[in-house]
């Protein structure tokens, strides 16, 4: 396990975050940037092998891999642990754990079990975080799939459905935090509210983190997913007073939408999201931590690992960095 | 222009609403419901002409149509009006005016034009209530495509649009109650937010709506739009006690989404939506007035209309009408 339990990138020279989770003080004048805050999510890179990605991610200039937990499972992640340090790279997040609104006895004791998993993976690799998809409605056949024809109307509940995710993070906060790792709560795009995730806005995952310490539940803002919230620039504030954003993700919405709407996102700069403002208003709420590029799309998935490390590497310095320093933003 | 001015439907033999845009009060002991309270959007039966809708609307057993723009200028509004009244009905609202984000001087007094001839067509067929689908980003090429080439960060910049379109309600909402006709403010789909409506909640809508009378700028609680919003209940009820419910459009959320996401919807009762509670939701929120039915589908459009209307009557009564009556719901 990292002592960087925060999820926050080495300062370029300034000193230590006052405390573990404790944001920069908003009145500090700058704000470090620069490559080493870069994280390569594994899935942007997904037919790479833990140790591919990592090789274009450090050749890049990255400071960190967001690992998913298949690339993890195939070493062991004793091996990734190793691999990822070798590459002089750490660990920013570990993806992902959740898939927490079974009704049924057996559906709810096999989420925690692999939850339990999840924790000892990410304390084996170092990730101070896993990132929680917590799954869609109990009506669902499968993911992307219309609704089982013998669903009964609870599994149609919205209301309870979410009212289940609060008791799964109930029980699993204490043993995250035995396993020195953050449960890190990601909304989804309404999009997926039904098929994927029932948590659809930074609101609402704040609103379930709240019975919970800020080491152990935070929130991931990540633009694909909360850009069109006309809350976002109130919650990210939220967040950051909370103490509670684990880590920024970005990649960017285009459009016309893939034929698997879930593979239809963009390299940041290619679609209709103002990273400016949104990575402003996330340097405003004093974060900062690791940025990970978190990118599904079949177009990129077939180029080649070191081309598009290099790619998002370079967007990441255009749209995103000259956000994220200087001093606190004075407009929106 | 009708006397309904409020868009509610007439009761079952209950005494008229207290007063111009009043829900009835939510201590009344029971909500009229019924086949009259049920309106066939034009756009369910899309390859319909107005008076083949109306005859198959009317034939089902509807006390109203939704009219689309296009179907009631292929005829002239007044003739239109004869055709809706000639089948027994009334117009429920008529869609759609809106599309308020341009940024040129051009295309803000374009917009301004065009919805003056919506106003003067919704109060020549009777329709209480036009509906707005305010548009989305100006970075936008066309719907359902990426951004223009050239397009400046001011385009992608969301505050900026939502920013404008409040200055244009500013604009039209004399003008729409010079007419008779109340401005109605959709919320659309997250998935729409680049491309189509920069409205995205309910909460949002009714923050626009709020520098305006209640008889000048409504909202529209339309399911396959809001389902997913964690505050739907609490916006629903805020929505009742600012006296701005103007419709209550039904459809559901069905998947996979279309290859054109815009006709991702379904049958009520074949997706994933609770009609059950968001039903109740707005019933205890007082609202009385017609539940409108808009699908865009292309297998349905290809079904017979006669077909259509009655099976849209028949979710209706299965799905939606038994939440709409009785008293108010104690719990959620």
């Amino acid at each position: 396990m990292s002592e960087n339990t925060t999820g926050e990138a080495p300062a370029d020279g300034a000193t230590a975050a006052e405390g573990a989770g404790a944001p920069a003080a908003p009145s500090s004048p700058t704000f470090p940037t620069g490559p080493h805050r870069a994280s390569l999510n594994t899935a942007t890179v997904k037919h790479a092998t833990l140790a591919e990605a990592c090789e274009a991610a450090a050749a890049a200039g990255f400071g960190a891999v967001g690992p998913w937990r298949d690339r993890v499972q195939e070493v062991g992640a004793a091996e990734a642990a190793k691999i990822i340090a070798d590459a002089g790279l750490v660990a920013s997040s570990l993806c992902r754990g959740g898939f927490l609104t079974a009704r049924d006895d057996a559906g709810i004791a096999a989420a925690l079990d692999e939850n339990k998993r999840a924790f000892e993976e990410a304390a084996t690799i170092g990730a101070p975080e896993l990132i929680f998809v917590v799954g869609g409605l109990p009506a669902m056949s499968a993911p992307g799939a219309g609704p089982r024809p013998d669903a009964e109307p609870a599994d149609r509940d919205l209301v309870a459905t979410r009212a289940r995710v609060a008791d799964r993070l109930a029980d699993l906060a204490p043993i995250a935090r035995e396993h020195g790792v953050r449960i890190v709560l990601e909304p989804l795009h309404p999009i997926f509210a039904a098929d994927r995730a029932v948590i659809s806005t930074l609101g609402q995952a704040l609103d379930l983190a709240a019975p919970f310490a800020p080491e152990e539940v935070g929130v991931v803002v990540d633009t694909y997913h909360v850009w069109w919230d006309p809350a976002l620039r109130e919650q990210v504030a939220r967040a950051g007073r909370e103490r509670r954003i684990a880590s920024y993700q970005v990649c960017d919405w285009i459009l016309p939408l893939a034929p698997e709407p879930l593979n239809s996102r963009g390299h940041v700069g290619d679609g209709y999201i103002d990273f400016a403002t949104v990575s402003r208003w996330v340097r405003d709420a004093g974060y900062t931590g690791f940025v990970e590029t978190e990118i599904f799309n079949e177009e990129i998935w077939a180029a080649p690992p070191a081309e598009t490390a290099a790619t998002v590497l370079s967007r990441y310095e255009q749209y995103v960095a000259p956000h994220l320093t200087g001093a606190p933003h004075p407009g929106r």
